[in-house]
């Protein structure tokens, strides 16, 4: 693992944190504030995420040593994506949440047939983000960079991609060709792990990075969605319940499948560490540029939420 | 209005609808017919639609003097996302409907879960056919056409577009500064109004057609929009109900907000021919490539289902 030792991530990812939100800000604003649908997008939106997709991307358009502000449109579609599967997620025919990230979730706060509109019109908003140049960006990727993203993030999204790892999940485990940690990882590689590579490769192609880069890159992102699912399930029986705004301990309450409980919590925690290990390693040859990669890859297993 | 009399639209819509679902199942094609997303999307899509919005969409490519073939892609887009706006309407928190076109609802066949999935597959798998050429389509619009196409869709399916004509849709009245007919315009401007629209000038920039003959056509496609709304409240009391795949007198029972219920069923049809013509009218320079526009005009007040 190459020195970072003066790279200082907390304020790396504030920053940006900041950055995102700013602009995601930016692109609702034309719209009437008062509407019960953008009142309800915009409770999901600004919630009060980690951002860590947009992060990502954007870490990976600096590794490719161009300028991130480059990545911003990718950064806020995919943010505007993934918040439409956290409302559709927790909608009562789904997982039935009640709270996300401390406040009631779109369909408790407004009403279900709202949150199922607050999410298809921020799916279809992240296309019209990236199809139509918004004039408060400073610098935008050309026109067959953009087809490029939004053929990149309509697969990882789609029918191959997070809403088949959604459909798995509410699916009950059929015992069959699989063993159930096969079956885990392909729910998470789809589910989640498809929707992170597409946020790292995003910043790459918005840069216009060449193909090996890319590659790589890729390689490094499917470990570190997999290490974040690894590590969500080890929270879940370790975190504290007040940083993470739910209650731990629920995955096994629910008897879901985790990690922890088809391996154990010891051989979970090694497993996270070499995924994370595998994720450096694939960018190996990058230069101090990479260093917000590299230490994301380590934050994402010792994060408490 | 121009004189088409050697021209056979039943036949036209039969061969036209025919075309389209060729490349819709084309497009569904190379994925897995046994997995439940697949086979829920597939349900809808199939489900026996008249496929009159990529069916406008060829012919305002034609009524351009050009190949309507360059339209197929923009045509199979428009009508996943038509299908995929059925499924989420048809949903128990929105209009809570059991038959569609006579077959039970995506939710009522499948489950609830899987018809959001379903919805929520079809919407980003039609930027994905847009984005991402398939092999199939002998011709396909340049990168910069379907930037275009995408921008077009994405505003007509969203937050001001048929999303929120949705959301007016299942919220109540309020007495306010509009009055019920303007009300009433509004929401069918929105809901379906846009996506009819967007398929026509979908049609005429798949082809490249230049400004002024997309301005014509779309004044067009918004006075048929609304012609097609009134002829379906009229329908839905003068209507047979075998024919139509759903019992008439549902809209009265339902008290809902329709044409004949505001202005009568008179006025309304008078109201539909009077769009009819004002239609015909924006695109009386055209010459008999836009046969199959007009003839379509006159179909959406005299249907029968």
């Amino acid at each position: 693992m190459m020195n970072n030792i003066n790279f200082n991530l907390q304020h790396y990812l504030k920053e940006k944190r900041k950055l995102v939100n700013q602009y995601l800000k930016l692109i609702f604003q034309p719209y009437d504030q008062t509407r019960e649908l953008i009142m309800a997008m915009d409770h999901s939106l600004m919630a009060g995420g980690k951002r860590l997709r947009p992060i990502l991307s954007m870490a990976a358009a600096q590794a490719c040593g161009k300028d991130f502000l480059l990545a911003l449109p990718a950064c806020c579609a995919m943010e505007i994506i993934h918040t439409y599967s956290l409302i559709h997620d927790d909608l009562p025919a789904m997982d039935d949440d009640d709270l996300r990230r401390g406040l009631p979730t779109c369909h408790k706060k407004f009403s279900e047939a709202t949150a199922i509109l607050a999410g298809d019109a921020l799916l279809t908003h992240a296309f019209n983000v990236l199809s139509n140049p918004q004039p408060f960006f400073e610098i935008y990727p050309d026109n067959d960079t953009r087809l490029q993203l939004i053929s990149i993030f309509s697969a990882a999204a789609g029918i191959q991609g997070m809403v088949e790892g959604q459909m798995l999940d509410i699916q009950s485990y059929q015992p069959g060709q699989n063993n159930r940690l096969a079956h885990l990882k392909k729910i998470h590689a789809l589910k989640t792990g498809k929707l992170i590579t597409a946020s790292v490769e995003s910043g790459a192609v918005s840069v216009g990075a060449d193909l090996k880069t890319i590659v790589k890159l890729k390689c490094y992102a499917d470990q570190i969605g997999l290490a974040f699912q690894v590590a969500d399930d080890i929270l879940n029986i370790e975190g504290d319940p007040e940083i993470m705004g739910k209650s731990a301990g629920s995955d096994e309450q629910n008897d879901k499948m985790t990690f922890p409980a088809i391996i154990g919590l010891d051989e979970s925690k090694k497993y996270a560490k070499m995924l994370v290990e595998n994720a450096i390693d694939e960018i190996s040859n990058f230069d101090e540029t990479a260093a917000p990669l590299r230490a994301i890859a380590n934050y994402i297993i010792n994060r408490n939420h």
